[in-house]
Parts: structure tokens; C-alpha cells; sequence
């Protein structure tokens, strides 16, 4: 379930770059992205060396919205999710460093988590700053790129740079942004949408009734397609689930 | 930084398909995508409706591998991951319904997230099950749907079904997947990969051990992709981070 609706949109006022490369962690960059487009009027878009496809480490697919020539210069957020060996190769070529460079100048949050973070390290971006990283590499790393290395999920080093830990840690990155833009009430609300850190009974939190009442319509929609679906079930066939073994051809 | 080479990559034995759909949350399809490339053998594949590019409910593009007549008609897992109102949609879409009616009565192990659990109740998948969802849907709609709803952030409902609540448990989703293939002390190690529930610093966890030993190779290159970067930054460049407000054009 989805942020993007949470509230009626704005017309597109902030731009959001994130850096797809081959061998990406999809997961990483769309995590980020997720919180992100929960933001009134940020408009999250992937960009990348060319327009074609681009594969990530696990076969994942993603088409990019921009390449490093039509990007935006300026950006309120950029993004640079980690990988494996991809982003080795991405520390070590010249365009996508010179990228980096060009929009971190201009951009309003520079942000990267898990090896991600090596890549504007490599970029020069780090260099004086304090970050944190994936735990396999953090404190080997960041001090070879000019950075002091923080063992912590999410640091913020001053209001131009959020670097975050490894993997699922995008979550966290996303919220720290959703902060960052709408304050501590608003992140909370799309923390309990997204269901992190948190169990599913929202309980006495003051941000679900506010969810409810924002989804009631989405609810209601639903209901109604549960009781059409249930009506179309043919009363006498043998649920497949049921049987305790899969039956395979 | 993913999982996909925690070991030396088997032959494919295992397939996995997640659907996509118009709308689709995309951090919660690749979350299990994550997971399940940890799984030696494990090829997840994205199917949809058609091989034409699928755009998720916050603008994410993502190519399928299969269509509905192309994919596998046995897989060891099916995946739903949620959405907001193209969930909806696909709740009362028949081609939809019965693609996830043929798989599902195959499938090692069904499963589904988020909103997406609504639409394996939709296909008559969930009658006389117990199963969670996200907290915004989970009561008002699983009876609606023949299912029992349980609070949890993932239900395993016998050896055929797990399903999980919003959003960010499709990384418990995931997790749950690899324990079910690989046992409790490979899951252990996938987990600390990707910092699911564990704070940055792996301290005594016997597998942060194992996992510097794997990733060590990729640690000497990453250390050489830092020091090669550094050698080429310009000596006398301001860095442009230091600045404490972007600059704006």
C-alpha cells in the first residue's frame, strides 16, 4: 500500500533524483523512493547513464526516467542506493562520479546507504564529513575516502547530508527525508502506513485515525470488489490451497 | 548491497514468480525479490499481464520477465505484493484472479503482502485460511474474503500459505522465505546482510564471521575502487558538501 495518495497531490514542486546503475539493490533504491513520493509534490525519479533498462544485482528491471545529460542540475534530494560488485564498478567510473558531483553541488539533500554511500565517497562528497555505511564495509571504507566512519542506521551530518547503513535501512533513509520535508507528525503517519517499526495494531497511535479516515474510500472500494470477487466463486470447486501438497504436473 | 552472491550461484532449480500489476508498490515486490535471490537456485522472475513495462502506484517502471500465458505453470513461490487503488483494481480483474487460480493451485508456497493479500482472497485463495494484511484492511476485509485475519506481521498458515501485514514486512516476508528453504542459521546470515532487524554493529552474531569472510573479495576491490577515485580528485577543488546551503542556480 502506497504513500502517494495520502494526501490530494500538489502540482510537482520537488525533484528527486535516484541513481540507477547495472547491478543496483532494487530493493535499496525503491525503498527510498517509496517514502519519498509520500512527500506533497516530490516527484521521485530514477535516472541513469542512458534510458535503456537497467538490471540490479538481483534481475530486477528498472527503466530510468532521465540519463546524466537531461537530469535536472538542481534536485531537492539525491539518492544513491548500493549493490554489489555494480557498485564497485560505479566507484570507479568517470561518469557516474562526475554525475555525482554535478548534482551533489546543487542538490538540497545528498543521501546514501549501503555501499551506495561508497559511490559519493568516491565522488569526493564525503571528503571532512561523518557517515555510515553497510557494517561489512563501513569502517575499511569511509576513512579511505576522506570520511569518519559512524556506526549508527542513519546519520545526518549537518542539512545537506543523510547517509544510511545497509539495505532495509532505506526505510529508515526514506523517513529520515519524510522528516526532513513535513516534520515529526507527518513522518509518523506514513511510518505507520509503511508499518515500520511498528507491530500492526496501531493501537493508541493518534496517526491511525487519521489513516482510516484518509482510507476509508480506498476501504469501501475494496469491500465492494471482495463481494463481487466472493459472488463469481464457483460454490463447488475444490479450494486448491487446501490440499496439503501442491500438485504439480 | 544484496545477497545474490552469498554463494556460488547452482544451477536455476527453484522458481519464484511476483506479480506485478498497474499500481503495485514497488519497494514491497522487490523486498521479496531481495530475499528470494538469496536462495541458492532461486530465479524470482516478475510476471504481469503482458511483457510491456509495468509502472507501480509511485512511478516506478518495471519490465516482467512473463506474461500470464508464458509463466511457469508450477513455481516454488507465488508472490502478491500490495498496492493502493490498482490493488483494487486487480481484485476485480479475472485475468488477474485466474492467473493467480492456475499458479496458486501449483505453487510450492503462496504468498502475499500488504493489500496484495486481498487479491489472493479475491481469487478464492484464502477460504477457510488464516492470514494477516496491512492493519488499515485486514479486519474489514479478510472475512469478506473467507479468511480468518490474524494481527501479526507474517501469518504461515500450514506449509502452503504465508502472508504478511504492510509495506516494509515484505522484508519479513522475504526472511520467512529463506528460513523455509535454507533453515533458521542461513536466514540468520541473510538477516544480518541485510541489517533486518539488527542494529549496524554485528558484534557477537556468529554469522557477521562467515559473511567477512564471503565478502572479504569484495572488500579488497571496493578498497582499491576508493583509492584509485581518490588519487584522481582535484587538490585544490572546494568540496562542494562543505558548503553549508546548496547552491542554486
Amino acid at each position: 500500500m502506497a504513500d502517494g495518495f495520502i494526501t490530494a497531490a500538489p502540482a510537482a514542486t520537488r525533484t528527486a533524483l535516484l541513481l540507477a546503475y547495472p547491478g543496483v539493490t532494487a530493493v535499496e533504491l525503491f525503498a527510498v523512493q517509496y517514502f519519498l513520493a509520500g512527500i506533497p509534490g516530490m516527484v521521485p525519479s530514477v535516472v541513469a547513464r542512458s534510458l535503456e533498462p537497467v538490471t540490479g544485482d538481483l534481475g530486477a528491471v528498472v527503466l530510468p526516467a532521465f540519463n546524466f545529460a537531461t537530469a535536472p542540475l538542481a534536485c531537492d534530494v539525491l539518492v544513491v542506493p548500493g549493490g554489489g560488485p555494480g557498485t564497485v564498478a560505479a566507484m570507479k567510473d568517470p561518469d557516474v562520479l562526475g554525475f555525482l558531483r554535478s548534482r551533489g553541488a546543487q542538490a538540497g539533500i545528498v543521501t546514501g546507504l549501503c555501499t551506495g554511500v561508497l559511490v559519493l565517497g568516491a565522488a569526493g562528497l564525503l571528503r571532512g564529513r561523518r557517515a555510515t555505511s553497510h557494517w561489512l564495509v563501513r569502517d575499511a571504507l569511509l576513512p579511505r575516502l576522506g570520511a569518519t566512519p559512524v556506526a549508527a542506521r542513519i546519520v545526518e551530518d549537518g542539512p545537506r547530508l543523510i547517509t544510511a547503513s545497509g539495505v532495509s535501512a532505506g526505510l529508515d533513509l526514506g523517513l529520515a527525508l519524510v522528516r526532513r520535508f513535513m516534520g515529526d507528525a507527518y513522518a509518523a503517519k506514513l511510518e505507520l502506513l509503511a508499518e515500520l517499526h511498528s507491530a500492526p495494531e496501531p493501537g493508541e497511535n493518534p496517526a491511525a485515525g487519521t489513516l482510516r479516515e484518509m482510507f476509508a474510500p480506498l476501504l469501501s472500494q475494496a469491500e465492494a470488489a471482495a463481494d463481487s470477487a466472493r459472488a463469481t466463486w464457483p460454490l463447488s470447486e475444490t479450494v486448491a490451497l487446501v490440499q496439503p501438497e501442491p500438485i504439480r504436473g
